[in-house]
């Protein structure tokens, strides 16, 4: 080994992956492809990870980055911050192995994903968004808690790839990956594995318009990073991420053939198809890759086609008015 | 083999399941079986038969009788009646091996259903409700078409009965399963695999109060049979049969511990905790079942518990009125 190895973190590899999925069994489902009959195209299947026990793919890397831990670590319990997915993953696989969670929680979390993280027995610290990662810091330095971040994390990135692993082996001669992209963990993991296994398959990120600093940043070549107001101003909050990850980002910039944005109709609309359609409750996050699918073809290799659908934690109010029309609540009512 | 059996006929036997099972494979999903953590009791898990890609458990029933016609039987098609999953089911396993279907579809039949028949590709027939049997019957005559009848029938009723299969292989010691019931297909075939492979398991039916003929039935020992509408009444269009089938009854009879009702408020309730529990798109007749273990706990022997939540395709505007609030759609628009 090179000492210079130890000046830039080594992208995560296969192998890697492959250990995660040995850890994560038991703990995290192994979703199913679902065939999506509503494809206007070419083949499409929806890899559903709504179905996850906490509602979202978040469960892999958490319980892999868990299963990590020392005896000694573990007795200290973990730390994190989040305003959704990965604090109730954190929380659910840290209760799965009989360990402490703590979350910080930023002002402005949706309820619904507050309520979630509560109910998997985390303790919950609530904190002004800007303040999140100190508090974190802080927590872990006061009590040794060790910090899971949600995403720029070797072993989160590791347990996410395993949604790539399972694609691989469901569906050897996929074509195209759409996948989900906020802080790029997904993504990233995603990404090490299907490169890894299916040789010239496209691995096409998605973001909202809203919050498109991914795109960007790989149009570009540097990473690009969104004030919070900015990136608060898209429907998927589990993509609100300002920029990408130090270590995810170079997972992206190797790895991700592309990157398309998406409007906030088309996620609403891609809401509505996913549950007529698949009968599968997504949260606007977990539906950008369909929205992709049905508005940027144009921009779009095509072929044999899975859709990642990372979460189906959604409020329920805002669901219901999605689902009732496609201008949302107040233009269903008015009916 | 004595000349008796040909007078009555014999209960569908696990070996015609596990044949089925093999039949399927390819068509049907192997539906996971997803911890409820919204389980207020004891564990629970949801058998998610809204994931076939026809959104129902239909279609194990249907691809299993189209792989037994012979040849012959093939080139002249198949017939059914049926005012939704069947009918969608059987043109889909129909389409899969290329060959032709015609759905008879009684006036009245919800029209989201409907599409889903129609999108199948089946050739449509709409009669009033009273025809439809034999409207079915003067197809079959006059084309040759194998009619395929929506659940009293032992390839159905062995094709369903894949669903406690894999129950049984998935959850070895599970104590008490929850099955819909309608005409009696689904419970039949799931109870003559479980008794079979889990000794002491419960097997209880659910259906709706306003549609409660076979709870009357195995109470009275007696099949009871609902006017067309008087079933009509529940909101669980799937669970409308006015009464059991010929051989379903007996198979109900046997192998049946319990059947309880539950009223539609609880069905809209239970719509909502699958949604915002399980991430499931569940339609009324596949919500009965959490129904029944949300409201009827008296009732129930407990312990390690499986609800089959039998299929997803609801009302688009009724869902959405559903999910917005406890009392429907006008009362959720109206605050």
């Amino acid at each position: 080994m090179q000492p210079e190895a130890f000046d830039t973190q080594p992208l995560v590899g296969l192998d890697d992956v492959r250990a995660a999925a040995v850890r994560i069994r038991g703990t995290c489902l192994r979703t199913p492809l679902l065939p999506a009959s509503w494809s206007p195209g070419g083949p499409v299947w929806v890899k559903a990870e709504s179905l996850q026990a906490t509602g979202a793919f978040k469960l892999r890397g958490a319980t892999n980055a868990i299963a990590r831990l020392s005896a000694e670590q573990r007795r200290r319990g973990v730390v994190t911050h989040s305003s959704g997915n990965h604090g109730s993953a954190l929380a659910y696989a840290a209760r799965q192995v009989g360990i402490g969670a703590t979350v910080v929680v930023p002002h402005g979390a949706p309820q619904v994903k507050v309520d979630l993280i509560a109910g998997a027995g985390a303790e919950l610290v609530r904190v002004p968004a800007a303040d999140r990662m100190n508090a974190c810091a802080d927590i872990s330095a006061r009590t040794g808690a060790v910090e899971i971040p949600p995403y720029d994390h070797p072993d989160v990135i590791a347990g996410q790839g395993t949604v790539g692993l399972e694609i691989a082996e469901d569906l050897a001669d996929v074509q195209m990956v759409l996948v989900p992209v906020g802080g790029g963990g997904l993504i990233a993991g995603v990404a090490v594995a299907l490169r890894a296994l299916v040789p010239g398959v496209r691995i096409i990120g998605c973001e909202p318009a809203l919050a498109g600093d991914a795109a960007a940043s790989l149009s570009t070549g540097t990473k690009q990073t969104l004030s919070v107001s900015e990136a608060a101003r898209t429907a998927a909050d589990g993509l609100r991420a300002t920029t990408l990850g130090e270590l995810t980002w170079p997972h992206v910039q190797a790895l991700v053939d592309d990157i398309v944005t998406v409007e906030e109709d088309a996620i609403a609309a891609a809401v509505r198809v996913l549950a007529a359609g698949s009968r599968l409750v997504a949260e606007p996050s977990g539906a950008v890759t369909t929205a992709a699918l049905m508005t940027r073809a144009d921009r779009l290799p095509g072929g044999r086609t899975v859709v990642v659908m990372s979460g189906g934690n959604v409020d329920p109010r805002w669901y219901a008015g999605v689902l009732a029309g496609p201008v949302g609540g107040e233009a269903a009512c008015a009916r």
